[in-house]
């Protein structure tokens, strides 16, 4: 019932441009499909009208395409639709209504008809803070195997999981992104190949410079940027959403704009919280 | 995101009728709209290739309305085109996907403009086994007082809420409903006005008995009642969900039929224990 | 590892006094010990040095013996010694602190031992606010017929699984205690016998007066009741806790008296809100 | 009211040897005292009869002293006599029995009250899967600053969460510690300086040999040993707990020996997973 999120490239080239530089043990060579790299997913940008503003998003990713990411953006009925616009790829949400009976069992077969089905390969997405349940490992195993289904995203921030994911699909042809920028360091310390960040609509640059830095393993300079993102990154994220992240953007310089009810406007007092994380950092 | 659900009255009259007889004081003369009674939430039947079986749905429509009370169904989007097919009410489930941003304030901003815009009245749902958030008390007074807004369904199980719902919109025309047998009689006893009761679908008469035996005051019959309903109550809710209610119906000589993915039939272990639940509580 | 608490007896007389007059479907004639009856959790009054003031106990416990309960207080290690110098019955939390290995089979080995080796009748204790796990139902309903273990004091405010303990320990001599006052009507509605209600340390006339009301079956008034009790009996537990309830004890003449750390006093913002639950409801 | 942990030191001089060894950016030079390293938490061995069997404990502490940890144990009450009987350090568990109370201020009072009248140096320890509270970041930063405060023990598995400890504290002479060794290539990747990890009672070797490989840059190889340990490391403590971790420990030479009620031996099925999850990662 939930909204899948569709998987558009974005300037996909100077990703490719940039793996085939990186000489780490992320790198994708001989994939199914390579879907290593940071994405970050697109906010909707909206008018005073709440209509959606494309020539905003137009502008947004044009802004976006000149760092290393691709844009992600998803419905799940749609995935026949998008395949035939020209998506790459589709990235699935987990249902979640019933919750109470989403089982492995369940999900295993909700995500098998989707890839058998699928005329483009398909990323699990599993994001407990929006949906109240987590993929199960057990289930992310079995689906690896499956040859439509080429990775996760997995929001949860849980890396003991993460790391358990990338340990038991290792022989699989399957790829794990970091859902936040602010477990991304841990993320490819475990194993996983990029990130699908929303920092990486305003601090896009640094949260490539993260990626970077861990593939050609410098990791004190990881941990000490990794550090300065960490508040940014949930402020943006859990602390103000996606108010917080179209504001952030505007003040990058991006079109964040108005957000579209029941989501809410920030408060003075949130609004000068959020800049706090961000100056404090030495981001503002 | 999260679907809306429609409120479309089956034989809307035999509730009324049955109304009319009581004096309890739960009774609705005078309201705006009275939603007083009891509701089956009624099933969705597909046929074998997953198609809504329209046939079957007013197959089960006729049946249930040889009991007083009317069917619920509902899609947000749709409050507009429901009204025009015919509509008495709509209930409009919390939005949950973004659920940290799902502030009173932003609870409230959505409903008061879905109530500005409809047509026909709008009934509240909260049910946070499936959202994982309640509509807080404060949003629910505030919205008690919107000409449009004629009551709520809780399905949390929490009376003291719900007692205080009541208490706290005791001034207004506000109806609450309990939204499932499991709690019906403590909600009757706290001042509800009946409930939205998925266990109605398979026992509709118990359900509506149960109803008439608080409505005049018969407290020690309607708690042998309602202990014997619990255990059936919960199978075809919590503990087996849509698939173990269906199973059920199709016991009881409705139309259940098979569900639609991701969920999921019951394995032969589980309908075995759904079957206990009713059987040694007398029913089956 | 959590502390037990122990269930002493104040002034039984009274409350047998009060047994003797009612003839509701609640009473407890025959039983193996009757623990019918509303309580009090007594607080434990501290001196400014964070002594235990025994002074200001035996003067509240005077004021409390007036109202027909009797008070109850607990240490799970001191089961025997309180047995030696007198309590009546004890009432045993649940173990929580590996509560991921707290299974129906360890809390029922836990509650078997306890009560095998007490000389005085035990009383279970679910609270999962404090402990974060309820005692499973099963569990209940298998320990319900020990011979030494004479009921449960159910603080979880699921009336739903409440109604299904009595009605699944129907068979034994088994006596169901609400407790909070918050669902204290609902849970008499369901078949309890008492409860054990923080509010009746300042409220406690009133509570017991809910109580009359419930075993006399004038619901209506019980309702009315009830609904002017719910802010005053979540603002002294869920709300304000512990320092919450002292404080309510200064205004209502008992000695509340400071908390002891890490429990902090309330700040005159929660101390004003905490008045305003009381004087809206006519208390104060 | 939960029982605190007394921090005892096993061969603090191995360990001290191992760290002088190392030339990482995790060395504790000039730190008022050096708690970096990695520590088993000793389980307590019982007798047949549920006695501590203090020669089977100190048999085990022998062997575990011949790998470079510590060991840990506690009580909050007993932080005056540990600290006479010879303790090193305190590690105190967040209190937690009135959770809904304990908010920063609470928190914050309680640590300073311990730190200020402890002879010996504390450490904070939160464990959220125990208690059902997270000891809240800025508490944390604020406890910090504490002259006695010298780190703290996390066990919730949130990296975020535990980078930002570290960055916020950056300028204090404050220790992190992962409370688990699920996360402990990630957490040293964040800049924490040890461990505090169930699974080094039967794999302590293994668990020292990862944090060499940490501390020495060795990333690729931490990264495939700390793979293999993930599944033994969930066994013994989320999934199996306390009586996995003691099986295992008969299987690999130490006294595991009875758990105490309520805690439940292993059942055969449970026994045969545990073995599952060293078998397949080669340690059995």
């Amino acid at each position: 019932m939930l909204g899948p999120r569709v998987w558009a490239s974005v300037r996909p080239e100077l990703s490719k441009a940039l793996s085939k530089k990186m000489r780490g043990w992320a790198s994708g060579e001989g994939r199914k499909i390579d879907i290593a790299g940071i994405y970050p997913p697109v906010t909707t940008p909206f008018t005073a009208t709440a209509e959606v503003d494309y020539g905003k998003l137009e502008e947004n990713l044009h802004k976006l395409g000149t760092f290393p990411f691709r844009a992600t953006q998803a419905t799940v009925e749609m995935t026949l639709s998008m395949a035939q616009v020209g998506a790459d790829a589709v990235m699935v949400v987990t249902p979640c209504y019933y919750r109470g009976r989403m089982s492995s069992a369940a999900l295993i077969h909700h995500y098998t008809k989707v890839a058998d089905l699928s005329p483009i390969p398909v990323v699990l997405y599993s994001v407990p803070a929006n949906t109240g349940l987590d993929l199960p490992v057990d289930a992310v195993v079995t689906l690896s195997q499956h040859p439509n289904i080429v990775g996760i995203k997995d929001s949860g921030g849980d890396v003991t999981r993460l790391g358990l994911i990338v340990h038991k699909t290792r022989r699989q042809d399957f790829q794990v992104l970091a859902g936040s920028a602010g477990f991304l360091l841990a993320a490819y310390a475990l194993g996983a190949v990029g990130g699908v960040c929303a920092l990486a609509n305003v601090l896009g640059a640094q949260v490539c410079q993260l990626e970077r830095l861990c593939l050609t393993g410098q990791w004190e300079d990881a941990q000490k940027l990794q550090h300065r993102l960490l508040e940014p990154n949930t402020a943006v994220t859990r602390r103000f959403g996606i108010p917080g992240l179209k504001k952030t953007m505007d003040w990058f310089g991006y079109y964040g704009g108005p957000c579209r009810a029941p989501l809410q406007e920030l408060s003075p007092t949130d609004e000068e919280a959020l800049r706090l994380d961000f100056t404090t950092n030495g981001w503002l």
